[in-house]
C-alpha cells in the first residue's frame, strides 16, 4: 500500500510565468489517477515523468477553465499515440459536450473510446471501486458546481497469524479460509478461539482528499475525517477573508482549520491567487492552526508509505 | 516602418517538455497580431513579455488542436484582466460555436465583445485592413480547410523633395498637396516637370507571410512573391516526403523550393515532427536550396527596421 501524489500544477487562473493552473497525479494502491487538468498539464506530466498510459480514469472538479482547459489537448495526444483502451472521466454536466465538440470540429483522431461519468448529485456518492481503491465525491460550495474526490485504498483482508495458529494443532488448513473471512474457531473442548488472536490486522488503507475549489464549508468533515492526506484550496490569505467570501474560495486559516477539525494527518495548499509574490506566507498562517502543513509546487511529490 | 516577429510556439503536435505549438506575435507598422494559438500561448506570452492588452486581431489558420487549442484560455484571461475592448478573432467556419461554447460552460467573464470572422473562400481575400497594414488569406492545402496569412505594411505616400522643389522658384506651397498625390507639374512655360523629380519614394513596405500547416503547395507563391519574411512549415525532412505527402506537411526542402521560387528575402522554418531531435537538420537541408533560412525557437525575434 503505498500513495504518491505529483503536483502538476497549482496556481489560480491567471497566467505567470511560472505558475500552472491545477492538475495533480495521483498514484494510489498501484491505480493512477489524474485530477483537474488545466491549460498545459500534458507538458507538465512530460516534464514530471507522468506516464501517460498508466492513466484511465480522469476526475474533474469543476469548469472553471483554470481546472480543465487542458483536458481536449490531453484527449488528442492520446490520439496522436494511438490510444486503444477506455478513458473514463467525472466531472459536472456538460463536460461531455463541449470536450466532444472540441475533439469533433479538431478532427482529433481520438479512436479510443471515452466515457463520461457526468455528475450532477450534492451529496457524496461513490463514482469508482475497484479491489484495490475506491473514490468518492466530496460535494464542494463555489461559484459553479463542484466536487472535490476522495480517493480510498482498499482495506486487505487480515492475515493469519501463523505463530498463534500453531499453539491449537486442532487448527487445520482447511479452517483458514474461515479464518481469513474473520471468523471464529470452535475448538473440541467448546472453548472460542477469537478471530482476533488468529489472525493480524493489515495496514489502515490510506486516503487522500482533493479539495478544490471551495469556500470554507465545514460539512465536509464528515467526509474526509482522518483522511492521510488532504489538498485544500487556499485562495488567499486571511487578510483577504472578504474577498474569499465574495468568490466562494478559502483564506489558508480556513483550509488549516478543516484540516483541524478533520484530524487529517497532514495538509497540502494550493490555488495561490497572483497577488502574492511570496507563497511561503500560506505556510506560516496555516502552520498557527494545523502545523503539519505543506505548500503546492510544480513537481513536488508527496509519498505515504 | 519596422515589423519583429516573436516566436511562441514552433513545434508540431505531441507534447514535449521544452516544445511549443504554434503560435506567433507579430508587430508590424505599430499593429500588433497573434497568429494560431496551441495550448500554453498565454504562458509563453508572459514568458516573452507579450503585452496581451496590445493584440486587438488574432488569426487561427485551422482547427487542429495544436493551432487553436489555447485560444478559450487566452479568451478568458482576457475576461480576468477586465478587457473591454473588442477582440477579432480570424479562422475557418465553426471557430466561433466551439470557442463560445467553451467559454459558456466555463463561465468565464468575457463581457468584452468577441468579434468572429469565420473564413470559408478557397481564394486569397482581403480580410482586414486599416491605414497602415492589411492582411490576405494565403488559401493552403492541409488535411482540413486552412489559411496562411499575409501581413503587408501600408504604402506611404511620396515625400517632397524640398532639393529639386526649390529648383523651380514657380512651385508654389499651394502645389504640394497635387505633388505629394502623384501629379505632375506643368510650369508657365509649358514644360512639364515629372513627378517623381519632385519626390523622394517612400520606403518599401515591409512584408510577412504564415504559410502552416500546409503540403507543397506553388501556387500560393503569386500571393507571397517577394515577402521580407516567409514562415513556411517543415514538419519533415526530405527522407520523409512521402509521409509529409500523406498527413499534408511539407519537408525543409520543399519550404526552402517555395522561399526560392517567390524570391522572398528570408525563410523561417518550424512545426517540427518530435522524431527529429536534432532540429539543425531542417535548416542544413534548406540552405542547399534557400540560403537565408532560419529556425524557428520559442522566444526567438525577427526583426526588420
Amino acid at each position: 500500500m503505498s500513495l504518491n501524489l505529483t503536483i502538476l500544477g497549482c496556481h489560480s487562473a491567471t497566467p505567470r510565468i511560472n505558475a500552472f493552473p491545477t492538475s495533480q497525479y495521483l498514484e494510489i494502491n498501484n491505480r493512477h489517477f489524474l485530477i483537474d487538468c488545466g491549460e498545459g498539464t500534458q507538458r507538465q506530466m512530460r516534464k514530471y515523468n507522468v506516464g501517460f498510459s498508466k492513466i484511465d480514469h480522469i476526475f474533474i472538479s469543476h469548469l472553471h477553465g483554470d481546472h480543465f482547459y487542458g483536458l481536449v489537448g490531453l484527449l488528442a495526444t492520446y490520439g496522436i499515440l494511438s490510444r486503444e483502451k477506455e478513458l473514463h472521466i467525472y466531472g459536472p454536466k456538460d463536460i461531455k459536450k463541449v470536450t466532444l465538440l472540441q475533439l469533433k470540429i479538431s478532427q482529433s483522431h481520438a479512436q479510443y473510446p471515452i466515457i463520461f461519468h457526468e455528475l450532477t448529485s450534492n451529496e457524496s456518492e461513490l463514482i469508482f471501486e475497484d479491489d484495490k481503491v475506491s473514490v468518492r465525491t466530496i460535494p464542494l460550495n463555489h461559484r459553479v458546481y463542484t466536487n472535490g474526490y476522495l480517493f480510498t485504498e482498499k482495506e486487505k483482508p487480515r492475515k493469519l497469524n501463523m505463530l498463534n495458529i500453531s499453539g491449537y494443532p486442532e487448527i487445520d488448513k482447511a479452517d483458514y479460509l474461515n479464518i481469513k473471512a474473520g471468523k471464529d474457531v470452535v475448538l473440541s473442548t467448546g472453548e472460542i478461539v477469537a478471530n482476533k488472536e488468529l489472525t493480524i490486522a493489515p495496514k489502515k488503507p490510506l486516503s487522500f482528499a482533493f479539495c478544490s475549489d471551495t469556500c470554507y464549508k465545514p460539512n465536509i468533515l464528515k467526509i474526509i475525517e482522518n483522511v492521510d492526506l488532504l489538498y485544500h484550496e487556499a485562495t488567499f490569505l486571511a487578510d483577504r477573508e472578504d474577498l474569499a467570501k465574495k468568490t466562494k474560495h478559502s483564506t489558508s486559516k480556513q483550509a488549516a482549520q478543516i484540516a483541524k477539525d478533520a484530524s487529517v494527518k497532514q495538509l497540502i495548499l494550493g490555488h495561490y491567487s497572483g497577488r502574492y509574490k511570496d507563497i511561503s506566507l500560506f505556510k506560516t498562517e496555516a502552520k498557527e492552526i494545523f502545523e503539519n502543513t505543506e505548500l503546492a509546487q510544480p513537481g513536488k511529490v508527496f509519498s505515504i508509505h
